[in-house]
């Protein structure tokens, strides 16, 4: 890709490339989010229960395999009862409460395949109830147990940002648009490939349009991220962000968007992460500080929570 | 690939590079069917269990449970009546339906390991069959664990394709084959690949074959699908498209077969779209309408029920 | 890569590129064998208990299941004798088999967890062994539930190859060397690439080596194996089989390699298959047959069957 | 690449590529330890249950699960206790170890859903907690069942290396480096990659810095991993590692980081092997003898405890 000739490059160009598109006018609001999702509203999409299952929080996830399990034994219970209470084993009460109960017991005694056998179904009708009702516990169990583990184990991207993105003056005399970013669990993340998209509202023959350009990168691949990778966009002629002043990145809600991907060793599987840097986050004057110290060995001791440390130049 | 020369290269280049072939002479139904799938028959091919349970649908799935369940405890009620009804505790009836019934809900309790304990086998020979009974439950009850999670965790492509391509006049000046694709689920697709392919058929020396062309796009790959994506064609003086008629396109069987790239996000894995248009699914005259509109926020909603919604010109 | 320089490069390099080695001095035995494995001996190499456990047969795999659980009960039954037959609920008997079957049953209905409770422990010590083989028990289950579906659910390549290698005259006038291969599932087969590696007994100043060459093919990917894929190699003055006549051929015990490359749209997997043809495997003088027909409805059927099948030119 | 260049790039960018930095002043330890992990303290960072409990050792593992259960066991046991001794059956005894036993019985009972029914609960309020215990086992074993079959099925790299790398008279005339690899398992690594980097400490203006360098590979892949892989550094003209003799590479403790990326048949996974050789692992005047023989079919027997065997020159 030709990044000295990016500035020339039609807008929709790079947009497409990234599938976003040049609607944006006067939004007010950042393409990507700092979570990495996408900031668009989208109506009428398929709703897929796996996906959601998988997704929700562990909160929300076991109140709903509690409510799903209550819910269901007060339905088999019912079942029961309408079989008639006289067909559970020592469901010897008068009272719907008392009967109710044996039932629900008797429910979940199966449900969860324990069988105690006190509360067990007589005759031919709640004992045929009672097998298939087993089957289904079973089969919900399996669906519990490999949603349970799918949960589990996901991936997780894992990758951290530093809070801010600098301007700062870099080797090359020309300032620098600089962030960082680091494996935020101690699992491996290894080939790492970063795109850094800029994007800014420019005004086409009195229509305003979101622009986007991608931003050339000192070196935008790693083997390894053992410790911290500083991602560095020089501004120099070539780059779209040149001559462009920071009242002027502010007032026309400039943003750049990451897209990280790496291979996460331990579970073997590529992890897409996104963020973005509204203008709003950028800072001037500033420069990153070292993350890492040495021990008494001279051991390199990498410490995360200072990846967003930064020092007025 | 050097797309300008496309015309001429021979027909057998681009066919063979498909997988496909040029046999289909005079051959009136489509190629690819709108669902992606091919439109072959296959004989002789070795029928793979795993597969055909993955793919059948939830309805009939459950139905096998369910008669696999149910038969394989009616097979078992007869090994343990082979045994001797004597052998089943409580089983104290000389009907035969009363003896069957004990045996079948001892089948049933083992089976599904709940084990109430009421109806349990009795001697060496009932309780021999009774272990290794629950055995087999086990291991049956683990496969339907993995088949039940494997089918309800199985990605699917989820894009969803505009229902017609249109034949419309681009920017360019010359006339453009234009259709949309938007992702039809909530989960994240993204680094999409497109691949578009002509087909026609043609007379050589008086011989019908079909012709496979390689469409150049605008841009043939995109970051993410957080919308729509809008893949154009130009039927400029380089496409295999230019210069033939709506009529001939209908009566030659002109299709564009349309395969997609994609990796989901949600499920970590790669997968591949497929659709084509004949033909008859060709419009002329319409252009695409924009499927979104912004809220009192200016945040973008993007309605998927519009992505087939054209207009006239 | 530049496949007119093939026969000035050292035979090392190709021989390296593959893995392999020129040692094979005077072999009589085939690279590859038929079945994609190497015919190697290795010694040393670390036991991997759970590739055992996938690679074996249906048939071993389920005695060896039959018979660790038959093992284990006969374990636990001891452990439960020497705590004391009179901890067995049930068991009131003096014979030592009565007194055995009692335990069996016990260890058989606590490790299935189904636990009738007719056998079942008293006092502390068997109630304690009772509750551990339970956990013990749910283990086993839990991998043999993970071993039964990992086996269930493992893609094969499912690719069948032409029971020989061709060397047919080819449209260019050089005749050309082919084979055919085909889908032998249902499932999807898609991306596929080849490479063809030539390999024949050369003698280097009286030092009878290996030589291994890169057959150019041509096309060595397709996108879809949807009926056949015949794969050509024109053996023209820049191939390394130029020139070698029929008897040299199985003299020298060349042999082609096949190594095939494919993604399982099915299970979502990269499929390696291999196969290899030996000079004895070729045939001269014959082409394939179409292994398609058309039904009354000009609808394709490919045939399976007739995938090897030739007919004399 | 161009490997001829390489010593004319400034040292940040390979260092850069990888992932490390040029930090390590008069660091006396190694960057990339014998097994791969990289030599470096992180602090801060998320703790992830899932990555650990797969991690660590077999042993750890069922001691951590039995530990599990019997905590577990003892909780539920108090549990009922606290609803109270006379809701459990057959508790007939007024000491605590007595009711404590006949509680933790139960609760094991109920928890790995075996369920004699001897210990059983009486009334609602034990009935409900143990229906819940049953819910919670089953999670608890689910979650067991997924990390067991996750730990036994993870794939090993299975690479070796031999124990030295040797610097040895090659046949250009100019020395070479030469280390060897092999598959330790029996199962098929295929599309193996290499990446070789030099790392030495230099003066930069006083400063003592690392430098990172690429090595150039006689071949830097093979399709198959049959037997062993030689792999080969010239150390000419163009190598980083040229005219340094042997005191200085030990002085300046030098070191050679290797990575190997595989795909293993097997598991349809990437796998990504790593190991270093510092300058006291280098051998002089030393060469590899062949690792193989053959037996009286000449069928190649390949000997994995020969990988690392030298003889002098």
């Amino acid at each position: 890709m030709v990044f000295n000739k990016l500035k020339k490059r039609t807008i929709n160009e790079t947009a497409d490339e990234l599938g976003f598109g040049t609607k944006y006018a006067d939004d007010s609001s950042r393409i990507i989010n700092k979570d990495g999702t996408f900031n668009i509203n989208k109506i009428g999409s398929t709703y897929h229960l796996y996906h959601d299952l998988i997704q929700m929080s562990w909160r929300r996830f076991f109140i709903l395999i509690f409510l799903f399990y209550l819910g269901l034994n007060i339905f088999f219970a019912f079942l029961y009862l309408g079989i008639g209470a006289e067909n559970i084993a020592e469901a010897k009460t008068d009272s719907f409460l008392g009967k109710f109960s044996a039932a629900f017991f008797l429910s979940a005694q199966t449900l969860s395949t324990v069988g105690f056998g006190f509360y067990r179904p007589i005759g031919n009708g709640a004992n045929l109830l009672a097998s298939f009702e087993a089957l289904f516990g079973l089969l919900c169990f399996a669906l519990a147990t490999g949603l349970l583990y799918g949960r589990f184990s996901k991936p997780e991207g894992g990758i951290i940002f530093s809070k801010n993105a600098l301007i700062t003056p870099f080797k090359s005399g020309f300032p620098s648009l600089q962030f960082r970013i680091a494996n935020g669990h101690d699992n491996s993340l290894i080939e790492l490939e970063a795109k850094i998209i800029f994007t800014i509202l420019e005004n086409h023959d009195g229509i305003v349009k979101r622009g986007f350009y991608r931003l050339n990168l000192e070196s935008n691949e790693i083997y390894f991220l053992s410790m911290n990778w500083t991602l560095v966009h020089n501004i120099n002629e070539e780059s779209p962000m040149f001559g462009i002043s920071k009242d002027e990145l502010i007032e026309k809600k400039a943003e750049i968007l990451v897209l990280i991907k790496s291979f996460n060793e331990s579970f073997s599987q590529v992890v897409h992460s996104r963020t973005s840097y509204s203008a709003t986050e950028f800072l001037w004057g500033q420069k990153f500080v070292l993350p890492y110290t040495f021990d008494e060995k001279m051991k390199t001791i990498f410490d995360l929570k200072r990846l967003s440390e930064t020092t007025p130049i």
